[in-house]
């Protein structure tokens, strides 16, 4: 199960890491994701039925990453994306990579500000 | 213009963060926003004016934080909350604060990455 599939609610900790680039291009979790399932299937299909998402979902956040970022991140074969295949490209595994370290960097640097809201969200919680 | 009201896409960097807690709490840019708001103005209506949303949509995110806290982060004076005032208690304000810590935290962890995505943006983009 990935990060985004899990409920949202569940989570203790980082829930959410959006990351823009100026005003055309941005990653968060489910397009991570995304990348994530289509580099391991090498399919946008079976990435998005991993997901719980409509193939034409899936294919618009496609080219959403590529014409955002400006150069393709996936890449198609030819004769239909659905039956073709995809890959991840490098400036692709490269975004992924990065946006990992992010999610990463980020849990490590509100540790001690998200134990601080557990203990007293705990204590109100236990108190009432 | 608070962090929330600016164009999601006009980011470069942190643009959306949303920690949990547990399965009943969680503090985003929205609900931080909202609180400091109220902190600023003493009026749950006016933070939600400023916020462009409506009186019935500020009021249920400060139920929904109250409840999900446990203990009040917002209290709102007897004879009915929009006239009434409102107030960010103690431990809503040290929410706040830990919140934006959290955000400045993590702008600083990801900070390194963040330009290294810019760079290849820019690239893709300069080389269409």
């Amino acid at each position: 199960m990935t990060p985004s599939q899990r409920p949202k609610s569940a989570v203790t900790g980082l829930a959410h890491l959006r990351v823009g680039f100026g005003d055309d291009f941005y990653v968060g979790p489910g397009r991570a994701d995304l990348l994530e399932l289509i580099g391991e299937t090498g399919s946008i299909s079976e990435a998005a039925k991993r997901m719980g998402m409509s193939y034409k979902r899936a294919w618009s956040l496609v080219q959403a990453l590529n014409q955002g970022f400006g150069a393709p991140l996936v890449e198609t074969a030819r004769g239909g994306a659905a039956q073709g295949g995809a890959t991840v490209t490098a400036a692709g595994q490269d975004i992924l990579r990065r946006y990992r370290h992010m999610q990463e960097a980020t849990r490590l640097a509100i540790a001690d500000d998200v134990a601080a809201i557990t203990r007293s969200h705990r204590e109100a919680k236990g108190g009432t």
